[in-house]
């Protein structure tokens, strides 16, 4: 018996299979994979990709025609994907100097970009400005914003951008991924009050008040959400007069005023991985409430929104996460409630998924090596990768699944803890987890592996960092190569 | 005034100085630096990490003749460091063949090369013992040991080995850093049994207790030393009959069996930092006895001996580090005492400082940016780099020290949380630290960040990886040049 077990399935890409034993993805067998390319591979699912762009797109212009669906890049880019997000007719949200070097390569629509950073350099802001300018600027601070607007007027042009704004919603995700909450390092506070300068003085009462939902279910919570509401309420609108006014209606002013800068709109973004639907739906009315009151006072038009994105995706079997359908629906019955609510037009509405397109189409396929066996303690299982492709584990807790891939459909026999090879005790990829017996040789996968492996990957060690393939039909093209001892050493100087 | 504050002496190079309001290292006004070569930039002193290198050299030396210090690659490797090494007088532990082919390049005697790795490909163990091979292989599981024994066959030569044993002492540092535990993936287990086949079987008792200090603290405790060393004796000695002998001792016998591989000693590795000196006394004490039973069973010669590294490094003003010295003294006094109980000769002693070398040599440069102020709640102020180019704040909670160099001697103002440019909330290297008020085009200089920074660093949002410069007598020698937007793309495949 060589099926998939069905508790895997929504958390391998959709092309996944076992073919005699092996684990097969875009028509591929993954050992061959692993023998023409070595190991560690990172096998994606172009079918995969593709699909969510698409589920991603269709789940939102079904629900609200004027959308649209932009890549966060830093779950993973590459020339290829650029290329691939161009064609499913996604936008491109990025987040450096590099990332949108990368997009230009592909030769990517730069109106379809979004630039995004809690400190972007001056450098980055005249690459992005200059030639072909990216489509949206969203600015994060006044630093930026006095940056921005001076460079825009040295090159003569005119840039459209949104204004970030914290909306104070905790998301209930990792404490090191959220950034929608009031402590954050990100967007212009609700909260804090402006000072004439562009900085803030004190506002010690709301300070201290978060908007916290009751649980980190995935269930939406409407008592709570109107509790909410009624926080947010007596919050930003409560003075109107100039000194007193939040960080960012004074952002929305400034750049209002700005000659060089059109606003289009406002930008929220809670964190990631949200598996909850509640947290969308609040920050919607915490942010349409701020844009009728910027209307009212300033005249606002909110032309585009965006709430940022933040979706999960499903690593393990035991965690869940909403589908696309999911939270378009959350998102854009939200929205809908909300601007009726405000008495506001319909804006152009903009998600970011990143992680929920790319992670669930990536496979990590590593080698097993050592064996360690402490009865009453523990086995410990090596393999050929770790900390430095993958340090989600080391870093958040996170967890995955994992299939023997030269023998998917054996049955667990044993608790096992695989490690990495790096010099490091926390270089650990998966803790406890029941699998058949682990043997030197055996071919690991490693399903959910597409954001925040590559991306984040290092050579620590002076490992080489991974090969990429693209499986479709049977066919795998090599998408990045793998580094070089020669690599790792280019950007030392060294003369004899 | 601009003198440094004495609070931070301890954590900066030797050679920094304040001079007219700026930050100097190795006679080079960092500010300079910073302009010429741009940031994040991170400056090496070249005192420093030579004085570094005869501290540790001398403080052994000192004590012990027949000792050697092994520099601990993994912490930082660069081709200009491998070759200061050497210049030094220093050995090489290098844990890949990523480490091992920079210190080829720099022509590094390869017979005082270690190599060290709980999963060593069989690629790897061919490129250490190919060509001229490296002076001592420490093996680390029995997969590893049969594959280098039927290696060295193959080739035709006789490696020397050491065998790394799993002491089962707490070094009470980060659990993600700790090494030395029984729940380890590194090293031989002195607890679990051995069986046939090279695997183990169950030793239940013995699996659960594990060898505890009392505490933390940075003194010696001499009366929990003694009663750890009798939980010690009534351990591996307990039975000598094969079948029931440990998973160390089983490797002993095999190496001792091996016609391709040397046995010369025994190694060890508790983690890193450790800021007490007990548990490295400790650690001595179960490995010494361990050698004399092994002796008594198997004619084990321990003609050496290694307790690793793993010694601390100063980051703050409030957790202060042992001295080369202090590390000395306890680890040699505590082998001598042990090797006389044992009834042992002195064998040749090897130590691995890594982060206690390189790390205070190192000081990070970062031009601040943005500042976001919630009063009663957080400033932040932003910076150019973060967790792409020092993960440690987000990954192990690191705190760190920071002084503005550009204004040194100017007096704390304010508590503000230092941020990196990244698409993260947990991207913050500084929490709450006490600082002049910060603005834009302020240099930030971060010391301590020698090692564990570049050697981690990523491609994080595509940012290039920093440059570096190598400064003495007033001279700057960039060793290692910043990445290009085109580095980051040289490993992806692409056709248009």
């Amino acid at each position: 018996m060589h099926a998939l077990d069905p508790a895997l399935v929504p958390v391998l890409p959709r092309t996944a299979t076992a073919d005699g034993g092996h684990l097969s993805i875009g028509g591929c067998d993954v050992v061959a994979l692993a023998e023409e390319f070595g190991t560690p591979l990172y096998v994606f699912d172009e079918e995969e990709l593709r699909g969510n762009c698409r589920d991603y797109r269709e789940a939102f212009a079904s629900r609200y025609a004027n959308s649209a669906v932009v890549y966060a890049s830093k779950a993973y880019l590459a020339i290829w994907i650029a290329a691939l997000m161009e064609e499913e007719g996604l936008g491109l949200d990025v987040v450096s100097g590099g990332e949108l070097a990368v997009a230009r390569r592909a030769g990517f629509p730069m109106d379809r970009i979004l630039f995004h950073g809690n400190n972007k350099s001056e450098q980055e802001l005249r690459e992005a400005l200059g030639g072909e300018g990216i489509g949206r600027n969203v600015i994060d601070n006044f630093h930026e914003l006095a940056m921005l607007e001076r460079i825009a007027g040295e090159l003569g042009v005119t840039q459209r951008v949104l204004v970030r704004v914290s909306p104070n919603v905790d998301p209930h995700t990792h404490v090191k991924t959220t950034t929608g909450v009031l402590d954050t390092k990100f967007g212009f506070s609700l909260e804090a009050r402006a000072i004439s300068d562009g900085g803030t003085e004190a506002n010690a009462s709301d300070g201290e008040s978060a908007r916290a939902i009751s649980d980190g279910g995935t269930e939406a919570n409407a008592s709570d959400g109107d509790s909410a509401r009624a926080t947010v309420d007596g919050g930003p609108e409560a003075n109107a007069s100039d000194g007193d006014s939040s960080q960012a209606e004074e952002a929305v002013r400034q750049v209002m005023a700005s000659p060089h800068l059109e606003l289009m709109g406002l930008h929220c973004h809670l964190g990631s991985p949200i598996y909850g639907l509640e947290p969308h739906a609040l920050a919607n009315d915490v942010m349409i409430a701020f844009a009728r009151e910027m209307r009212d006072r300033h005249g606002l038009e909110l032309r585009e929104y965006s709430p940022g994105g933040g979706f999960a995706m499903q690593y393990v079997r035991d965690q869940p996460a909403p589908s696309p359908d999911d939270y378009a629906e959350a998102v854009v019955g939200s929205l809908r409630q909300a601007l009726e609510r405000e008495g506001l037009p319909e804006p152009r509405l903009t998600v970011e998924p990143g992680r929920s397109i790319v992670a669930r189409a990536g496979v990590a396929l590593y080698t097993v090596g050592a064996r360690k066996e402490m009865p009453g303690v523990r086995t410990y299982v090596s393999v050929d990768g770790g900390m430095a492709d993958n340090i989600r584990p080391a870093m958040y807790g996170a967890r995955y699944e994992a299939l023997v891939a030269n023998r998917v459909g054996d049955a667990p026999e044993e608790r096992v803890t695989v490690a990495g090879k790096y010099c490091e005790s926390g270089d650990v990829l998966l803790r406890d987890i029941e699998l058949p017996r682990l043997e030197a040789g055996d071919l690991l996968a490693l399903p959910g592996s597409g954001a925040y492996c590559l991306s984040m990957a290092s050579n620590y060690n002076h490992a080489p960092r991974p090969a990429a393939v693209l499986v479709r039909d049977g066919e795998a093209r090599l998408v990045r190569r793998r580094e070089t001892y020669e690599d790792m050493m280019r950007a030392d100087v060294w003369e004899e």
